[in-house]
């Protein structure tokens, strides 16, 4: 790739080493408070004159590494000894610092595109609100309604009388089949599909007939969901993302799913028709959860979890066929051991029939001990 | 999210208890004739003047908690005391009373765009059947041929001399590449993509090398694909849906695989390279198969199996390295008893040990009893 | 599917055999070299006219079965006695002959669109290199940068500021988020989403708040990425895909995720963020790699594994909790044998008492032998 260029140069800001401490409501602990810092990156790709950070100490050895020219660490993390970056701002909260600093040297973020867009084909009967961009190749169905201050992106396909709420941004791309709706302060990302038909059949005679699936798809407010995720309508009323929800890239729900408030759902995970998700659940990685069961409130589910019954509330369970943390730990560990096992039993049964057999001849000394087991 | 309506009540139709029962092929078992319906949802989703069914003794239960006035009941089904649904219509097939109750109540589909739409990008030589509606911002490459009927969506891609058959149904945004052929009846949900190359390789020297991928894919009748499916293009020949298969969202399909006629896919699942399903197999969801393995027919694989090697028709097969289902469900079982066997065997070899040393000693009482094991 | 022609007569070619076995390298060794040929397909699908190839002897017992007027074969390989294939051609270096064949037979690429096309949206300040391609619909946003003989395909959206290299490929409906980076000759199929946002919330109150995600994507040259996989961009500094690594369908790659060169990542896996990858990593499919460990060069993860720690260079690592190869057959050959050892321990148990019992009564005959163990 010719003519890269520093990816972490930023928006060309430049801060007084002094100036940043006070901003990200820390202090200079190290260094001269004139050094300009111009960006920020991890510590691994920090270059000279940016800012980088130890987020906690399982991560503060990579420190003696960075090439950055000053650090965020919070008051209570030690940094290894071979750390040589010249300036150290130590700070109370180191995520609220992040915070601040970030959006200090962030790039600025793309103008979206003002109004709707000439190429964009926006139907009959649309209703739009206030200082609403729809992006270039959008297309807008009869009937859909899009609140204030929300972002249609490039691309964008909302299906005939879908509702779009405010200040929520479709990113490049996004499908939103008929009816469905969107809350207000939403994000989703490119590619992911709202609103495919639920895939439910009958078996008549040698043919899998259509079960029709008449319900929406409803995606309440501050959720955000990840690239190329699908949300299947249900057969009636709605599939539902419960407010505050987060969920990763390629994921799967299925029709009649009913997601509670502020759960996480990790990449790759699959939720089956009809499976209920109380608030504050989270989903590791590519878990699987089968139809028709309860998640309760706060429950976790392990990455690559297999799960086939309720979860109660606040349980956390994992394994291919889930079950609470410690039994499954449990179980991992005795596998582990079964090689072992086998051939421990394999000697005691020797042993046993060589003592069974002396006793049966009267003559009871073994002819070895073995004292595994 | 401010002013959501009641999502059931769905296309104004309101119809009479007494004319509900006779249109469903049904009996008023209960219930005043006159009063009127007016929408249809699940148990727990239905309100009042709302229609809602009780499919199996399984979910009977639920019946209690109903806010549904009336309810839809298979004739050998008995209904928990706590049911008050005022109206019952008892049926003598759920399925297909269920399928009238949803024609009756279902709000109208979307109209499809008509003929081609002026922002459709439509190439030459391009044939066009009957009533053909193509919609904003689809792209169609030249000598695409398109049979009677046929919906094609917004940003639909049709790539160079693709065929699309008749009477069917292709969703925004599906991608469809050059010389791919799609039958009669087909609907292919948002994201889908049809003929991306298969994924080979060589190594030559320190390099992977691409294999050209000249073949294509070919979706035979009646096949309905779910969003953001992929089913690769094979390197010679075709890669191929039989007649009638139902694939659900985001299940890769590699190069060269070969479906039979009315199988089941579901969601997340994934078929490697020439891999071969007969008719009727069913896969569970998030399964996955290595290449170059024949499923024979009626074969059903669990959910999240992994499958490596030729299942015979007709069997039952699940677990992490696929097995027939009573193997897979005995070692799990098994595997359960794991941690319980390791103590057993642990304490047999303590006392196995005393019984040898008593022995030797010439003093035969063990120092305790143990009877596990 | 009315009226399907046969798939595998691809572009009119006819070439005699002599001439063929010239043209791959080979030597005729059986049958008439004026024999007409006209296409190339597998062994099951090639028909009367045709040419097929056998590529390793574990496939030769196919070769009875084709209808093929021709087969390559390798020097090495003999064919089943049922093999009735007129015509054989002995070739030293079986994948190049099949190259040239490929070649020789190809259907002709389907042209791209000339230039800028007219409903292609095209924002300020975007440079364009020489011969750029870029398809109908397509939208590409202020300041992008695209090089020379770069395909862009209908419907795609590049983002603000996005740069793409030189002889790249982008299919139909790729979404490429701003400031993200893709190198020169990278293949890029349907669907692929790079730079959505990178999955991270912090738990602020009852409320999960979103960590911003700065960073962008960099896709180094020669890589190629298959239809509707997921990269995320970093949070800072950026994803990075290193040079002529391959991957496949409906992967996820989370955000700050560093891959080497040359890697081969199989379908529908998914790499936690942060986590690295070396060179040459082969990932088999639906692999799940937690987040912040490290690949070493050259290993080799398992179709279907979980890893949960680092992998050293050169390892092949397997299983639900990944381990080296050997462990983990060894586990998998234990797991089937623990019904039979469940009964063996409780059967030893049972002799152990009865011996226990015998040597305090004094009576030393056990009641039967048991030798199972």
């Amino acid at each position: 790739m010719a003519g890269e260029k520093r990816l972490n140069k930023t928006n060309g800001v430049e801060i007084a080493a002094g100036d940043l401490a006070e901003a990200l409501g820390g202090v200079l602990a190290k260094g001269d408070s004139a050094v300009n810092i111009s960006g920020i990156a991890g510590l691994r790709g920090a270059g000279p004159g940016e800012l980088s950070f130890v987020s906690d100490k399982k991560h503060a050895h990579i420190a003696a590494e960075t090439r950055a020219s000053a650090l965020i660490v919070p008051q209570h993390v030690h940094l290894p000894t071979g750390c040589t970056t010249p300036v150290l701002i130590r700070v109370p909260h180191i995520e609220a610092a992040l915070d601040r600093a970030t959006a200090l040297f962030a790039p600025p973020e793309p103008p979206p595109a003002e109004g709707v867009h000439p190429s964009a084909q926006v139907g009959r009967h649309v209703v739009l609100g206030e200082n609403v961009s729809i992006g270039p190749c959008a297309v807008v169905e009869d009937h859909v309604h899009i609140g204030d201050n929300t972002t249609i992106g490039a691309q964008v396909f909302l299906g005939y009388r879908s509702i779009v709420g405010s200040n929520t941004r479709l990113c490049a791309g996004v499908k939103i089949r008929h009816r469905c709706r969107v809350g207000d302060r939403v994000v989703i990302h490119p590619g992911v599909v709202l609103g495919g038909d639920g895939f439910g059949y009958t078996l008549q005679g040698r043919e899998h007939k259509k079960i029709p699936q008449i319900g929406i798809v409803v995606i309440e407010d501050d959720v955000e969901i990840g690239s190329n995720t699908t949300i299947d309508r249900a057969r009636f009323g709605a599939t539902r993302i419960g407010r505050g929800t987060k969920i990763d890239n390629l994921v799967m729900i299925a029709h009649n799913v009913q997601v509670g408030q502020h759960c996480i759902i990790t990449g790759q995970c699959g939720i089956a028709g009809s499976t209920e998700l109380g608030d504050y659940v989270m989903l590791g990685a590519q878990a699987g959860l089968i139809g028709h069961i309860r998640i309760g409130d706060k429950a976790m589910v392990g990455a690559r979890s297999g799960v086939a019954k309720d979860v109660p509330p606040g349980a956390a369970v994992m394994g291919a066929l889930a079950e609470p943390r410690q039994n499954a730990a449990r179980s991992m560990i005795a596998a582990k051991k079964l090689p072992n096992l086998i051939r421990t039993v394999r000697a005691l049964g020797k042993k046993v029939n060589q003592l069974a057999q002396a006793a049966e001849a009267g003559s009871l000394k073994p002819h070895k001990k073995d004292d595994r087991g």
